[in-house]
């Protein structure tokens, strides 16, 4: 390591640790999956809004998720005037900030939504990256419960526009303050026991890794793992177990509300979180969603410190199959809840407030499992070749080219070494274009360009199975004169789309 | 300053400096904007590719422009691992690192594009910011002009496809060859004369600012401003002095290009340079691009270090009015070049490359003064108001707005308190929205809901003058069943709609 290297080095081209390069693909597919959302925010009368990626580190404030250093894992620099910035590492925080600073222009009760990179300074491993994108939407200045039913409903709403059928996702809701309610009740109230109920809430929250047994263990003495290593539990008595238990194992929670209300009855906040809840369901059910569609589900913990009251998460119930080859539930895919005390931390008076966000890169993992994506096709261009590259005819190319595009057809010219006409063909090819416009000297002579349809050039060298149902072969190459040129091209196009639709449908 | 604060100060909601929060306007308009310039990007051939915020300090180089301090204005930290990360400050040196990181994979020559954000550490001021949007277009591994006559042309389709007429705008090109050979045939060849090269580019970018008078003044002796400051100038001699002020005085290429090839006659670059502007000049008016659209124009130099071929820039040529009331052209919307060395700097080989990259807010701006952004107009949405708060009828209400929103309105229920109704009614008015729904107790009892066109309603109480060609008023409130809602509201806003297009034809 102290070693001098004496060579000096090549500068080496590589991406930061924990950083991604996004390909042509993943960028549509991010975009086609993005403007559905944004056309159901709006039509929920939410409005854009957006924040620059750095806020000053005070106002990002101690909520970083599942973390219990304060303001570690973010992105921290000092600027000139040696205030401390951070890169947000959410977006609620920013729109938090936004709201406080804008207070007096801004028409309360504020529907806004937001796509946009956060960041997170963490150990990168697979499929943890230190940038990623966020949809969020909130609602701040709306104290009741209709605010996060209509958040609830909007998030079925998206996954249902996204094409995920019902039965395939769930809207899983539950109440900060009933969580609440049962810590007080099995003695874990107050601020002295902070530490005691994070460790019970790690434990809810291995409820689908460990199931109801391996809880139980992690809320008494502790459990060990297959490896052996121990997880020191909660330390909880068999009857403060039970209680724990029976919360978080809530199936039908119509059947099971009045139970649960006297499980917290007494409690400071419990009978108001039961009736939260009640009321949630209530309205949902009032606009035709039922509990297939939003599920009142009390073993939903959100990490964030920050919620306050209703909090839910979006889960997709489709299986698939992990690393490991095993099927397992997609999981969810982005959640949320009221977070009343994050504005007011900058005002002199509450401000509610209650929000959603969307994991874009593993809901769209989701959407490519379920095949509901790259539906807006992007052909690859026509490829005018160059046989000749005086001044002359690289213009007569370029004229062909711009005359393409005019036509509303993606082309290009080729821009490559053209000497070699084999590697002009092999870029095509590479390249998955339809078509290659070719014109040497003979068919400048007479006017003419040849027309080469690549795909059907492929499927008559036996290059591509043929799974369209059948028809009669078309001719791969002709010679059409210049004028002709665009209705051809067209005219190719045209067969080789529903030749691609035909074996969609095959 | 040194006193100590005894109270504890509230948090203050504050951006921090340089940075700005983006409208729902401003928003809308960008994307508006961009979705317009990708498609004629898309067209070209063009595909997507996106890379993260962040390269390692050493792979973005010294080539920030303007400065001459390297890394000077860039947001730097150290990774955990000691490694120096920056925030990228434009979109070309990331997309070079991509490139040769990749280059086993790509598809050469590589038609790329790109919309992000980017970064400068500098002092901000009015109109300049530290974070700002970039939208790039490049294309790597083609060595011929005509890659670069490819990028002019598609700029020039770019500003017709955004509203701007011909005539208002245009695509002007310079070679830095040409530039770099008139240094050299007034005695500014050569490594050692890199800082007199840079002081003469300086004050030939001024020729707008100072014109050709202040530019002479600043090749020689110096120049003295209105204040009394004295800027020291290059000191050049007469012969020189002239050289560079006919260089850069051409207004029509052709009719001076001979005796610019005669000016750089055997300087290392000057007549390749010279070969490659006519070249383009040929290309692009072989392809109908005549110079009222794509202008070979030698006063362009841009100010970037990289560049060593063709350069370019987008100018707006219409007028407008300063900030100190002077009618002024609207100038540079952005530009770009040849940047051989970019890539190469990762490689044992050279790869050569050239792009344009577009300020995305300038170009917003002067959309804006041309009145070419806001066509997709976006509605506000019908507000549900809320009469009683019952659990009952908040659920009607709810499932009042669901209705709407599932018939594809842009629909919302009142979310405030709804205890005063004023307020709601005083909400939908800052708010601009087209109707409410109403029902209390007596409507509820017939089944029925009151629909308030609250346009209708502000033009008969006078509120909006009324620029709408005659027409009978309309009743601006009407009762009807719950069963036929969705449908009055349909035409309720089809008649503003027909309205609000009628007052624009006006």
């Amino acid at each position: 390591m102290s070693e001098k290297q004496k060579k000096p080095q090549k500068l080496k081209a590589r991406l930061p640790r924990g950083f991604v390069d996004r390909s042509a693909a993943d960028i549509r597919a991010v975009d086609e999956m993005t403007a559905k959302i944004r056309e159901v925010y709006e039509r929920y009368g939410f409005d854009p809004v957006e924040t620059p990626l750095f806020e000053y580190t005070d106002a990002l404030g101690k909520f970083l998720p599942d973390s219990d250093r304060p303001n570690e894992g973010v992105f921290s620099l000092q600027d000139d005037d040696d205030q401390w910035m951070s890169l947000r590492y959410d977006l609620t925080a920013p729109l938090a900030r936004h709201v406080a600073e804008n207070f007096n222009e801004i028409q309360l009760p504020y529907r806004t939504y937001r796509a946009g990179y956060v960041f997170r300074n963490e150990k990168p491993g697979p499929g943890r990256f230190r940038q990623f994108m966020q949809f969020d939407a909130d609602t701040v200045g709306a104290a009741g419960v209709q605010a996060d039913a209509e958040m609830c409903m909007m998030m079925a709403d998206t996954m249902e526009a996204l094409g995920i059928r019902r039965g395939d996702y769930v809207i899983r809701v539950n109440n900060r303050k009933v969580l609440d309610g049962v810590m007080e009740a099995i003695g874990l109230g107050g601020d002295d026991k902070a530490n005691a109920r994070l460790t019970v809430l790690r434990a809810i929250d291995k409820l689908d890794k460990f199931g109801p047994e391996g809880v139980r263990l992690l809320l008494g003495e502790g459990r060990k793992d297959e490896s052996g290593d121990f997880t020191k539990g909660a330390g909880l008595g068999a009857e403060q177990i039970e209680k724990v238990l029976f919360f978080v194992g809530i199936k039908d929670y119509l059947e099971s509300a009045d139970h649960l209300a006297e499980l917290v009855a007494g409690t400071a906040k419990g009978p108001e979180g039961v009736d939260e809840l009640n009321q949630i369901a209530h309205l949902v059910t009032s606009a035709g969603y039922e509990s297939d569609r939003i599920k009142i589900d009390p073993s939903v913990v959100r990490g964030l410190e920050y919620y306050t009251g209703p909090v839910f998460e979006a889960e997709l119930q489709f299986a698939v199959t992990n690393e490991k080859g095993e099927k397992v539930v997609f999981g969810s895919v982005g959640g949320g809840g009221r977070y009343d005390g994050l504005v007011s931390r900058f005002m002199g008076q509450p401000v509610p407030a209650t929000g959603f966000s969307i994991g874009v890169s593993r809901l769209m993992t989701a959407l490519k499992n379920l095949g509901k994506l790259g539906q807006d096709e992007v052909v690859a261009p026509v490829l005018v070749t160059v046989m000749d590259g005086d001044a002359e005819s690289m213009g007569r190319y370029q004229r062909f080219t711009q005359a393409l595009r005019a036509a509303g057809i993606r082309a290009e010219m080729y821009q490559g070494n053209w000497k070699k006409f084999g590697n002009q063909l092999k870029y095509a090819d590479r390249r998955g274009c339809p078509i290659a416009i070719i014109q040497g000297g003979d068919e400048r002579a007479l006017g003419v360009v040849q027309i080469k349809d690549l795909i059907e050039g492929k499927r008559l060298a036996g290059d591509i199975e043929d799974n369209v149902t059948w028809r009669e072969a078309r001719v791969a190459q002709v010679v059409v004169s210049e004028e002709d040129m665009i209705q051809r091209v067209r005219e190719i196009l045209a067969h080789q789309a529903d030749d691609r639709s035909r074996a969609g449908r095959g």
